[in-house]
C-alpha cells in the first residue's frame, strides 16, 4: 500500500462525500484510540475548519484514553466537546430498574456516542464519520447502531495492522499509536487479549481469505484455531454488515 | 394480495429467522399505532409464549396512544414492559447542556427506543422485530439508527394502505385501526398532515413507481405535486435504505 498516496485518496473521499451529500461539517467520536485519531486526522486535512471532535468518556472510561482524546484535538487543532455519559449511564440503569454492567453496558454507551454525534450532526449540517477498521467490520467487533452506526468512513475497508502504518504519515501524537487497541468498556481492557489473538494474526487470515485463498491451505500455513475463529466470527457476524432483513411479499 | 395467505407466510418467517439465528424470542416496541399493533400481532401467532412488547411512551406521548399499547398487549395476552423515556430524555438535555424539542428530540426518543429493545434482546436471547412499513420505508419518514434499525421486519415490504387491510384479519383493537396513523413526535401529530398528503396518493404513486411506469406517463394520471414529493424523498432518503459507505481501498 502507497500510504501517502492512500492518504490523498481518502481525503478526497471525505471532502467528496460532505460535499455531494449536501453538507458543511463532519462530526467524529474521540476516544483516545488509534482509529479515531486517524479518521479525525484525516477530517482535518479534508475539512480543516469543519471538523468537529466529541468526546463522550463513560464512567468506567480510561483517564488515560481522555487524556489521549484531548491531546489530539490540541494537536491537529480541531473544535471538540466533551460529554460525559456518567449522569445518561445512571438514568438507564433507574428507567429499566437494573444494575448494567459489562458488555451490556458497553453496547448501551456505543449507542448512547452514536446517539449524541447524530444530534450534533442534525442541529449543524454535519455528518457523521465512522472510525471502524476491517478487522473490527469483519469480525464484527463492535455494537450494531452504535460505533457501527455512521454515514461514512474512510477507514472501513483498512486492516487494523496497516492503520498503525498509515498512522504514522499523519499528525498523530506518539502516546495514541503506542499503547494497546482496547474498546475500552473497562479498565484496562485489550481487544487483543478480549479476541484471544493478535492482530498481525487475524490480519494475516483475513488477508489471505480475501485473497480468496481457500481454508484447506491456510489450514497447512496458519494457526488453526486462530483460522477456526476468524472463520467462525466473519460468518456469525454477518448481519452487522448488512442491512436488517425484510419479509418479501410476493 | 391473498391476505390471509400473507399472514400465514409472516409467521412462518418470523418463526424461521428467529430460529435460523439461534435465538428463543421476540421483543417489538409497542407504540399504540397501527404498524407495531400488526408486527405484535404476528409475532404473537409465531411465537406464542415468547413475544415481549416494550411500551416507551415519551414526555410529549399522546395519553391515547398509551392507552392502545396497552390494550392491544391485554387483547393479545402478551408479556409486556413500560419504561416512560422522560428520566433519559432530561438526562440528555442536562448532558449536551441544551432545550431539545421537536423533530430533534423524536430522533432522540427513537434511539432511546432502539437502545432499549437492543438491550432487552441482548439479556434474554430475544432479536428486535422492526415495524416500518413500505411507505415509510421508501420515504424514509422514520429515524436512521432509530426506528429503522432492527434485526428482521416482517412489514416493510407492505405499503401503509395495504397494512389497513391485512389489520382487518388480525387480532387487533378498533380503536388502533380507526385512529390517524401519526409519528407520535408531539400531541395531535398526523403523518399524512406532515408529508402533505394521504397515504392513499402516496401508495399508489410508490406502487406505479415500483411497477416501472415512468415519470411522463404518471405525470399525467396522478396529482403532479405529489408525485414531486415522492420522487424527491426517494432520492434524498436512499441512505436511509442502504449501509454506510465505507472508501474502497484499491
Amino acid at each position: 500500500m502507497d500510504y501517502k498516496q492512500t492518504i490523498n485518496n481518502l481525503v478526497e473521499f471525505i471532502k467528496n462525500e460532505v460535499e455531494s451529500r449536501g453538507f458543511k461539517r463532519v462530526v467524529v467520536g474521540i476516544s483516545g484510540g488509534l482509529d479515531s485519531a486517524v479518521v479525525a486526522s484525516l477530517c482535518k486535512l479534508a475539512l480543516p475548519n469543519d471538523t468537529h471532535g466529541i468526546l463522550m468518556p463513560s464512567k468506567t472510561s480510561s483517564k488515560i484514553h481522555l487524556n489521549d482524546a484531548k491531546l489530539l484535538c490540541d494537536t491537529l487543532d480541531i473544535k471538540s466537546s466533551i460529554y460525559s455519559l456518567e449522569l445518561l449511564q445512571e438514568s438507564f440503569c433507574k428507567t429499566l430498574n437494573k444494575n448494567i454492567t459489562g458488555i451490556e453496558m458497553g453496547n448501551l454507551c456505543a449507542r448512547l456516542r452514536m446517539s449524541i454525534l447524530y444530534n450534533y450532526a442534525y442541529s449543524n449540517e454535519a455528518i457523521v464519520i465512522g472510525t471502524s477498521n476491517k478487522s473490527e467490520i469483519m469480525l464484527g467487533y463492535g455494537t450494531i447502531y452504535g460505533d457501527l452506526a455512521y454515514a461514512i468512513n474512510p477507514i472501513g475497508d483498512i486492516y487494523k495492522t496497516d492503520i498503525f502504518k498509515l498512522a504514522k504519515f499523519l499528525n498523530i501524537p506518539k502516546s495514541i499509536i503506542d499503547k494497546k487497541p482496547s474498546a475500552d468498556f473497562y479498565e484496562g481492557q485489550s481487544d487483543e487479549e478480549e479476541l484471544g489473538f493478535s492482530y498481525a494474526m487475524i490480519d494475516e487470515i483475513l488477508k489471505q481469505l480475501e485473497q480468496g485463498i481457500d481454508i484447506k491451505t491456510l489450514e497447512s500455513k496458519t494457526n488453526k484455531e486462530a483460522l477456526k475463529f476468524v472463520c467462525a466470527r466473519i460468518k456469525s457476524m454477518e448481519f452487522k454488515r448488512q442491512m436488517p432483513t425484510i419479509a418479501k411479499i410476493n
